[in-house]
């Protein structure tokens, strides 16, 4: 593990799709800058492909239908993963990481299940794991997150990590357009894939969360362990009420410390759509753009903002971390693996405190909102602002809570819908990025 | 270099300012989770002050005023330099990296002339010499540009990495008050220092743009490579005009990529206030913020955003730096160190495209804007816009360039000056941020 400049680095691609294609192209276009930058040779010696027979943009010979043979290969030094999905991938970069090869891998739905396993693998081999481009494409916010803030103690990551989603959001606040539409729309536009399900429904955002929740509280925590609702429910007259409160409507990846009140500390990671005000600033970040908010006991509030997601957004990702792993390996060394020394215990959403926006068709007779507060008051919910709106059978009331427990907030919605006054309870989301 | 979890980490700090102090103070209540985050404990050996009778939060034997015999201590493996200045920080540097020790430094007036000799003995000895906290405080900037972005090839970084003329640039946008008003303002606040000269004349900000651009291209940039100019010529007038334009003004760091007509590549390093449109990211970072834009070629454009100065963010910094450095004693390796491959020459000013914004007072007679225009046109400068006001003798001109060498740009403004019709040109900015 000592400086050897004479050696070249041999590097396996696995997988050719929008990413692999790119860093394919730019492994070739850049060759000349990246043997600066590492400090030796970097040259590509495989592409592994599932359709040998698809016409790409690399010499034939480089592609192969093996993945396993190629990463076997003595001369493979950095396996690059962009296959996506749990197998064969795990066993593949688990196989590498036992043979003494370091791995970048984009894969977030992998990571948030089988970091630790694959942790393990790398550490004992002393080698890299490293997955930037798995969190928010080319926006650096793994590494910042795990070596600039080492010193500091995060207390809490918000982000919009998920592109599909915010597309579509900023295009219903933009349009007035409804979901269905909208969902559609973005599937014309190459936003949205055909199944959209792990977009539209937070996996997506939620496997980034446990992967960001890893790394800023030190825990190991899994997909599994975020709280997840997605954005399917969500209405046009959500993100118009949203205006009337100042607020608009994101999809969030929020990791949390939570302290309670006997000073004991554990973590909250969930994904859900949420008011935020437009003063936030992840209220302004539109379109497929991704950002990551990160407040730090010393550092105070961070924002990363960028591309999340695209070919070479991505792309850039990969290959900054493939040069650093290259560089461990000619200069000896390695960057920090999985850290899980903290082991702070998951929060149930129920213990979260949150603040909800409740929108409901109302009786349009006196006495409704006295009513309606009262559930509250018997919950130990307080009420933060109400608006009544409409009139006769459009009688609207719409309300935003002070925070409180997620179960308080959850039963005081329970309870409106048992009211007879309460025609309808048409939406609730939760409110977030607000001091009180 | 090999791992050895069992050896203690011993740190120097040199100096206790507000950065020093917050140092110290976290290494002491931090303790338990920097061991953690290590993988061995760490231990302040000693700070280093000038005046040992001040009273300080730190143990009094912990304290000397010889920071050349604390530097050389056998059982310090890190020396954190946060005494500023160049001499004795520069000697203190060299000779901690030539003895073995790794240096984290907050001190970028120091690396924007000496990076070169200090990095070269880091190198010698294979230790790191790390200094994210000397651009933007706790913002993460040094290390995604040298690591993240390690793939990608930097088109511009464009920052607003000074505090106090942020603050009050700001101000005077907000109030209306005048530069000299605003900046004693500034001062009472504690936003500026008693002698304001390196922030206001643009100094801290060319120091922070040499070390960036020096990052971002792989070539060696220092502070006199930086073509500066200062805000104290900013009116309140300027920034109203600003807002006709849509625009705001912003003391900006800007390195650029230069690309030849002839495809040759050159570097600009600059540092002054511009206008900005108020739809660019920047534009809404406001009083002691910083924000640092980058363009990539893959990434496409990434913004980083948070507290730029104070004592707790920039110790953040400071620690994350010193925790990888201290990894690396502990596991082997080290980080990336300058990277100076590409060797780029710097562009002159003069040959910079850029763009003017030019308010003039003008005599209230027919043919005056012809006039003027003609003096673009016989440069080749074309004229984007134009607003004209007032009247009799308050008769102004105000204007914007579109995208033509600096040069042009500033021999214009000389050949207005000559005009019989033109009485005075109030102020010359140049804008940024605009796409043509």
């Amino acid at each position: 593990m000592t400086d050897n400049p004479d050696r070249t680095i041999g590097v396996a691609v696995l997988g050719m799709g929008n990413v692999g294609a790119e860093v394919v192209r730019i492994l070739d276009e850049s060759a000349g800058d990246l043997q600066s930058r590492v400090g030796a040779p970097v040259e590509l010696r495989g592409v592994a492909v599932r359709d040998l027979g698809k016409p790409r943009k690399v010499a034939q010979e480089l592609l192969t239908d093996d993945p396993a043979a190629l990463v076997a290969r003595d001369d493979v030094d950095i396996v690059v993963e962009l296959m996506g999905g749990i197998d064969p991938a795990r066993g593949l970069i688990r196989t590498a990481l036992e043979n003494g090869k370091s791995v970048v891998t984009a894969n977030k739905a992998l990571l948030a299940e089988y970091t630790g396993e694959l942790a393990t693998a790398a550490a004992n081999r002393k080698v890299d794991l490293y997955f930037e481009a798995a969190v928010a494409g080319a926006i650096p916010v793994v590494r910042p997150l795990m070596q600039s803030l080492a010193g500091d103690t995060v207390e809490r990551v918000a982000g919009i990590v998920n592109g599909t989603t915010n597309f579509i959001l900023s295009a219903m606040d933009e349009t007035g357009a409804d979901y269905g539409d909208t969902l559609a729309e973005a599937g014309r536009l190459g936003y949205a894939e055909a199944d959209p399900t792990a977009d539209v429904e937070g996996y997506d955002a939620a496997a980034k969360a446990a992967i960001l929740a890893s790394i800023a509280f030190h825990t190991r925590v899994t997909a599994a362990d975020v709280h997840r609702e997605g954005i399917s429910s969500v209405t046009s007259a959500d993100l118009v009420a949203a205006k009337k409160f100042d607020c608009t409507v994101k999809l969030l990846s929020i990791c949390e410390r939570v302290h309670g009140t006997d000073g004991r500390q554990s973590i909250s990671a969930r994904v859900y759509p949420a008011l935020i005000p437009l003063s936030h600033p992840l209220a302004s970040v539109n379109g497929a753009f991704n950002a990551v908010v990160v407040e730090a006991e010393n550092a105070g509030r961070l924002m990363f903002y960028g591309q999340g997601a695209g070919g070479s957004p991505t792309a850039s990702a990969v290959l900054g971390d493939m040069v650093m792993a290259a560089r461990n390996k000619v200069h000896g060394g390695r960057g920090p693996l999985e850290s899980t020394y903290a082991s702070l215990p998951i929060a149930p959403i129920d213990d979260v405190p949150t603040r909800y926006y409740i929108s409901m068709k109302v009786a349009d007779k006196p006495g409704v909102l006295a009513q309606v507060a009262g559930e509250f008051t018997k919950r130990s919910v307080s009420i933060a602002a109400v608006r009544q709106e409409g009139a006769g059978d459009d009688a609207r009331l719409i309300l935003v809570t002070h925070r409180a427990p997620d179960r308080a907030q959850s039963e005081c919605v329970a309870a409106l819908e048992d009211m007879d006054s309460v025609l309808k309870v048409s939406s609730v989301l939760r409110l977030e990025g607000t001091d009180d």
